[in-house]
């Protein structure tokens, strides 16, 4: 059946399979000293522009995000996000498990805005109070957001000038980084975008990959011993091979980027398709995710051919839904989905 | 160069390569509910002789250390093993992080002793001041274990009467499952030690799999939510066909058991090799891994031709190095070595 | 000068400093095993009508509601609080440390509504993709609330229908609950509050002991082993005595329901007096602490006459302040701040 | 009974309770904000010599070694201790419930040996594979320690100039501080005991106060925002005066040595008396607490006469109990022991 799902639905680009098969019988030596993951680190400092960057593999995108915030918080710290993300609804509490709070701000389309974030770092210190709370300790935000949306390089920036003037790191969440840079409506690029955070990760997994993110630290910031921090959560792999590889791979000739941008473009065609025919968009997302707003009996009768995904209810009658395309989406599928509506 | 460094050097048995590249493009739902992982989880129900069992697919070693016991303690409770154990020296405190102190016994080995077992909880219990400790509330053991020495089923049985008779569970890490089960020494089948603990896990990353570790609940016991609690930890992979991929192949026509049987043959070839040139074993190894007392000027000259790992130190003058095989050792590597030694 | 700061500016009531006195030299047993703890929960079960119930003796709220909530938590649940709730705002992310995340619904001056508990809950188990989120595991309420209001009995009922549907256990905080009780507009008892609860505990520290808190578990149901938790918490005094003797003498002869009842005499003066002289109330308390409305140049002058605590602000030109009444407040206090107004 | 059970059978000086009742009306500020607190904590730097010193009251010794360890510790860091420590062996797992191990070192009377602690830390960065384990990342020692014998100057300035090499702080749990002090085999003084280590803690519970301890970070190296984190781990009481009375009291006029001295003038009367009898020691303890070897057919016709605590078995037929003095041991109770034996 046609699927629209979830980016997240086919294995792994074909390069990398054919490299899994062409290095199998290598000796290498374990945990990230192999030389595919080192080559990797090199191209991915390359691509973001970060020289010094500290680059770590990781494998999974809730993993990754309890890693880098419990790192980088005191243990009197919390992290804000928006109320609308991943960190705060999905991830069955692993930042809380690892003993941190999340606070948070409002979420617009997915995003926070530079002035909630000020004013809820300045209301904190105003407390008279504030040492009986939580302290604001880092940003976390997502690029993409979990509604698609992206922020613009001035949004960007003026987040970062709040956590400078705090002193407290941002992390962006890039578990769709490719989908988001690739869109035409992105004005950043990857190396301003490194430039314009303390830590980041770019999401293999979504994007191309079996399994895999990339945690980078721009400026060679990364916390003292964090391997050891990544092994104590259970993150390191035996064979660091396994995203080494596939790191090198989607960082050699572009190939995150072109597969990216092939999802954009997929996903420009099946907006199209749906404004043709008339349907309503829940928002205006530049990315790979798409959210119709579809009539009850509709989504019933649509879901006999099509899957996607459910997101939440619009009113007693209509449901919204999400509709992703990624790397793997072929021309065909849109053209099908097209007789469909 | 030459290598026996570990048995996690090469990548992944050919036979999963081609899984991955004939299943590459079938749109798969995710976090393990593709047909893939079901398959697999059927297999290892039946190679367990377990049909009940509760199966849930990882994807490193102490990852699943830390997640199983870590759900299988109340807050009071610790962990006991062997002061050899994995979880007590080699996993950068992953247990305590969750929380649990790790108790322990001496290892004579690498295997924990029942009656020191029992000794150690009976001693808790005769203490008045028992309340103000950590109560002893599961125990854990590897087959094999860290010295590639393996427990007989007599063993085996004796240690889980003490844990029956203390309500305790018991959990056999099987990180190198295969090497323990297929050993000549080996007086245990699958089926018998799945019914000689709480739960175990089998691993795949050093048995011919490029990650992945198959947790078993055998009596359908696994806690509940647990893949609540696998999310939480960061485990919880969105590609779930990763992982059920390989256990679906490598439990297929026993494949796992014969690779792990060539490693077997493979380490009693090396053995005998060792043996004929005289060397001195540390300890009486029936499994992949062979301990080796090198004199100091040997073990470097050696070490100019061949990968082995340092183990500890023997004496002033010798040191105790480890050479490993694996399903990917290739006969002719261990005739190259008998050229070296 | 005057203060109505707080109802923990004093001391402790005289006669637990008298019972101090008294019994100083005897030698008692550590760790609560001394006869005024088993007295004091012998007198305790009495009050609550829980012959049966588990009883122990804590030093302060943040601390109790911590261990309380980790303690009947599993790993992947979170406790539901109002989110004007202590443990959402004001104990510096003592719950997150314990591993838990606080899911809030909206406070109503204070409380929780049983309706949109029952809609969080109903909404989390329809999500189809709970499994990825923090259970609903427990619900926390204050009694009174932080902005002094009390549940009624029916509304009491109502939520604690709902826990019991769903099976998860309620919990009361009550570090003021002698002056929840002591409300003339309270239609609860003691036994019947502890009837419609899992468990509670009747705060000291605020009415009339140097410290101490009660935890009440009604009918025998702390978990198990509940003694070690509380070590391991670093909860457990070596003397015991110092909150046994202090529960012991509020629960002779009602002492703690006597002072309770001043308490609140002393604020519904205090309320008359301010609402003579024509101040706005922010909402309206029966208990001990009164929520008003000051404009900004008053609040100025006023400070300097008598002490009250700052709580928000209302408005650009207004602000709410706290003043608080206890077992300690003096009539001629409230006599000065009637001169003052 | 007579009882030599341990040093918290009895109350508190009479001069707190007194200085209780002299204060107990005064309206005070919360959360160690009183005048009495921030008089303590004059007069506890004024007697460490340590004019900068951060000074944080306390409620327990388990309470306070929790939160001295993890405020501490980075989460990949654990902590040595002798595995004779109270960290190690009696609080419930409470350095583990924070996320971190407890490291040790064999226990020689309870004491520490600087080489030792030298060699496991240099083992440790000596390891190839250190990354994979706990680092060390502070020392913990007991001063007295567990069972009453103490560091030489000497001695205690080679322990803390290994830690200063490898730049990791030292802490000293001080739960009975002044009977190490006051002991005549003591060749330290509290300033250069203050000089020595980089935090430490002044024991009250056990030294004449109903409850409390001062930790001590020496030249003002607290770590940030102390106090959210002690309020984090539910240590904060709202009623500072609590503790601050108590240290004032027992900080004035040398109170605090004084009273420790007569617990050892009562000792060294207690140990003469054994000697005199024949009895044996298990060790020679210049201390409070003092360790008989008993015949078990004696110690249980003693038990019949006076109290004393169980400590371990010696062999089959005898057992090692202990007897501590204590502020509050009067002279006639050694006369009674001596007519009992």
């Amino acid at each position: 059946m046609l699927s629209f799902e979830s980016d997240y639905t086919e294995g792994a680009h074909e390069a990398i399979l054919e490299a899994f098969a062409a290095t199998n019988r290598e000796q290498l030596p374990g945990y990230g000293a192999d030389r595919y993951t080192l080559s990797a680190i090199e191209k991915i400092r390359a691509a973001c522009g970060c020289p010094d960057a500290s680059v770590t593999l990781l494998t999974g995108g809730t993993q990754t995000n309890a890693l880098v915030i419990s790192a980088l918080l005191k243990s009197y710290e919390g992290v804000v996000s928006a109320d609308t993300g991943h960190v705060f609804c999905h991830e069955a509490g692993a930042i809380e498990y690892t003993g941190h709070k999340v606070l948070t701000v409002p979420g617009h389309n997915g995003k926070m805005e530079a002035d909630e974030l000020r004013a809820l770092i300045e209301g904190f210190y105003a407390d008279e109070n504030h040492e009986h709370m939580v302290f604001p300790g880092m940003v976390y935000i997502s690029y993409p957001t979990e509604y698609g949306t992206i922020y613009s390089k001035a949004e960007l920036a003026k987040i970062y000038a709040v956590c400078r003037s705090y002193e407290i790191p941002l992390y962006i969440d890039g578990a769709r980084l490719g989908y988001g840079l690739m869109s035409p409506e992105a004005d950043l690029t990857l190396p301003e975008l490194a430039s314009l955070c303390d830590v980041f990760y770019i999401g293999g997994t979504k994007v191309g990959a079996l399994c895999g993110e990339a945690v980078v630290f721009p400026r060679g910031n990364a916390p003292a011993h964090f391997v050891t921090t990544v092994k104590q959560h259970g993150a390191l792999c035996a064979k660091g091979r396994l995203a080494g590889i596939q790191f090198d791979v989607l960082f050699t000739d572009d190939l995150y980027f072109r597969i990216s941008r092939h999802a954009i473009e997929m996903a420009q065609r099946l907006k199209a398709v749906f404004e043709k025919k008339g349907y309503r968009f829940h928002l205006d997302s530049p990315t790979n995710q798409q959210f119709i707003v579809l009539e009850n009996a509709k989504m019933k009768e649509l879901g006999e051919h099509v899957r996607f995904s459910f997101w939440e209810p619009a009113d007693e009658t209509h449901t919204v839904v999400r509709f992703a395309t990624s790397w793997a989406t072929e021309p065909g599928a849109i053209d099908e989905l097209e007789r469909l509506l």
